[in-house]
């Protein structure tokens, strides 16, 4: 029993159409029109194969397909949204793979004893409101009710307002879920990094998931003339702004945990003209680990860092911490279960963590989780170069379609 | 015989009708919708005080008042538009106080020999094209026919269609003017530095103008997830940038002439999210000085260090010298009549360089140029909150019309 290779790429290339870039590449920001449009065709494939669709407060959509037995349903799937200038398979394989395991148990016409739901997460990636998986933190009741308001766009448009424009309530605690809700998660992605092409290894078995502390940084300079303000009598944001870069990439580098990364992502420069010292920068810091104290020592350091540069530069610098999320571990159950069906279907397989974050994280605690990775061409991904062949897409989703099929029977 | 106070600062209210940002400052770039208005108004007031207006292929406007005799006239004025987010002083009150020298000759039936020209320079401010002074570059023959379509804005309009827009031809040739078709040039301008205020002088006489060169700098790395590319593994563009910003600020400062600024004023970096390790980034470098030499020190070490930080990441780095100007010196014929009049008036006067760029440099080489400038509170410009003092501005202008009227006698 196998996936088709052929609905797959049908499905990848209907979803292809919206958002795409004509330079090449995707922007499916969370909740603007394509991903609206994105929602809309996903409805209607849910309905096509049978599925019950609901979609909750913080826009989730789910697509279920019931069971012998009214007993807590497996989940399956990812999200369809992109970072801007993204790819085609980050997220979206996770939630095709999700409707082509339906199509076969459809085909094959298997009667599972367990429902089994097919689920798009609302706003996984974090380029729209700077924090990531805000879907399924809402489900798993670990987004405040304050973020509706706190959490904004660069065009000052805030979470509540995105989500009113697309029919949803917004009500974090209207999309929470209970633990005991849900049999099992599990998520089929794209690695995203190098290691599986590199081992020439046809899935990854996920066995932890590393998390991010970000901070949103504001600096407070003097815009002046460029031509006659003595370098000595500036308050030059930018010049600020490019210590804390150097910094993080030092301190995440070198100073911190074998495996941390940092990433300063975004500045945003104000006026911005040739002729003007740069009077006020914004900018986003985004460290992470697998290792919660290795991550604290990062974030330590980056704070003193960002001291530091205030002082001796004598401007302001504010931050706000957006998250400091906790890395997790997956179901040792599940992570059994896959590489035993990894065994089975003679797929090589390696066990690893993942250094992204995910929506299977949030479900830790509330059900047992497990993650499949897909190999990444050249480990690119957020990048409109992102690339991941058929072939090794299918072979996750044969994985994930007998996984699934075994809880499902539990 | 005074100018009007109340006149100036009745048009300066008038002027600041256009491009008023609502936080406070202006935003009048250069043949924007705010910037035509400006033109507009301007054209009306000249035809009100009985000017003749003409403009030219650049969109130069110039209204001229006859003299007894058919002679090279004297030329007065400045520009309108202005950087984004910037005052209502730089530029405006150097052509508002050529409408009131007319007015005053106006009031005291004074027909001189020579006619007086006001002009209004188009794009003096370089934040739109990345280059400054277009108007008077053209009017110097300095501005290359390829201008027309290698400077392009933000949103990809070119020069041309920017003029265009606004039905200016366009043609740079059809703007030029031959040397002995003037006179003099007079341009009162701030002082944007903190000289003149911190001393309680009335007026500085300007000597030298320095002269600015530029580049534009492309940096390409690749853009990758934050969270699943080691470190060791990147190639980070905004990171190559921040190396170039504070070497800019390092080189300017410490290593390069006594007078020699170096800003980098803008970057735009792409994609520009919390969570892509930047892949492109694209910024400008605005290097200053009043001696070429040490200008020119500082611009081969700037072009060093852009080489050895490409070669160190293993990035590539393009730049583009969009200008390398040569700092001039003033009329000394000017600087002295300057110095009489301001002497006659009582007001105190300084003579001092320009550390900032202005379209009476261009007219070097054409004419007899001076320059006159009217103390800055703080020494603020190119800033929200720039100001000059109506009093201060009065007393400049006094010295314009009374300089103005002797040149335009002879």
């Amino acid at each position: 029993m196998r996936v088709s290779q052929q609905r797959l790429q049908n499905d990848l290339e209907a979803i292809g159409r919206f958002g795409r870039l004509e330079k090449g590449g995707y922007s499916r920001l969370a909740f603007t029109e394509p991903d609206r449009q994105a929602r809309n065709w996903l409805q209607q494939q849910m309905r096509d194969i049978g599925l019950d669709v609901s979609i909750d407060a913080l826009g989730n959509i789910r697509g279920r397909r019931e069971g012998k037995q009214d007993l807590p349903p497996v989940l399956i799937g990812s999200h369809l949204d992109t970072v801007p200038e993204g790819g085609n398979y980050d997220g979206i394989i996770g939630v095709l793979a999700g409707l082509e395991v339906i199509r076969v148990l459809n085909e094959q016409t298997i009667k599972t004893e367990r429902p089994i739901e097919v689920v798009n997460f609302s706003a996984e990636e974090s380029s729209r409101f700077s924090v990531a998986t805000l879907g399924s933190k809402a489900m798993a009741g670990k987004l405040a009710p304050e973020s509706l308001q706190s959490l904004v766009d660069k065009e000052g448009c805030t979470l509540q307002q995105a989500l009113h424009q697309c029919g949803y309530s917004g009500e974090p605690a209207a999309a929470r879920i209970a633990p005991g809700q849900l049999h099992a998660f599990l998520e089929l992605h794209i690695e995203q990094g190098p290691v599986l092409e590199a081992g020439n290894v046809d899935v990854g078995i996920v066995t932890a998931i590393a998390a991010a502390t970000r901070f949103r940084v504001t600096i407070e300079g003097r815009a002046d003339h460029s031509g006659n303000t003595p370098m000595g009598m500036r308050k030059d944001a930018l010049a600020a702004a490019s210590e804390i870069v150097l910094g993080v990439e030092q301190i995440c580098g070198k100073e911190a945990g074998e495996r941390t990364v940092g990433t300063v992502g975004y500045q945003h420069i104000s006026p911005g003209a040739m002729n003007v010292v740069p009077g006020r920068v914004e900018l986003g810091i985004d460290i992470r680990d697998v290792k919660m104290a290795d991550k604290d020592v990062a974030v330590a350091k980056v704070i003193a860092l960002m001291k530091g540069v205030a002082q001796r530069r004598d401007l302001k610098i504010d931050y706000q911490q957006l998250c400091n999320d906790q890395p997790v571990e997956l179901s040792p159950k599940i992570i059994d279960c896959l590489q035993k069906n990894a065994d089975q279907l003679h797929l090589s397989s390696l066990q690893m963590p993942s250094g992204a974050g995910h929506d299977a994280m949030n479900l830790v605690g509330l059900t047992d989780v497990g993650m499949i990775f897909v190999p990444s061409v050249d480990g690119v991904s957020h990048n409109v170069a992102e690339f991941s062949r058929m072939e090794d897409i299918c072979r996750g989703s044969d994985l994930l379609l007998h996984t699934v099929l075994q809880l499902a029977q539990e």
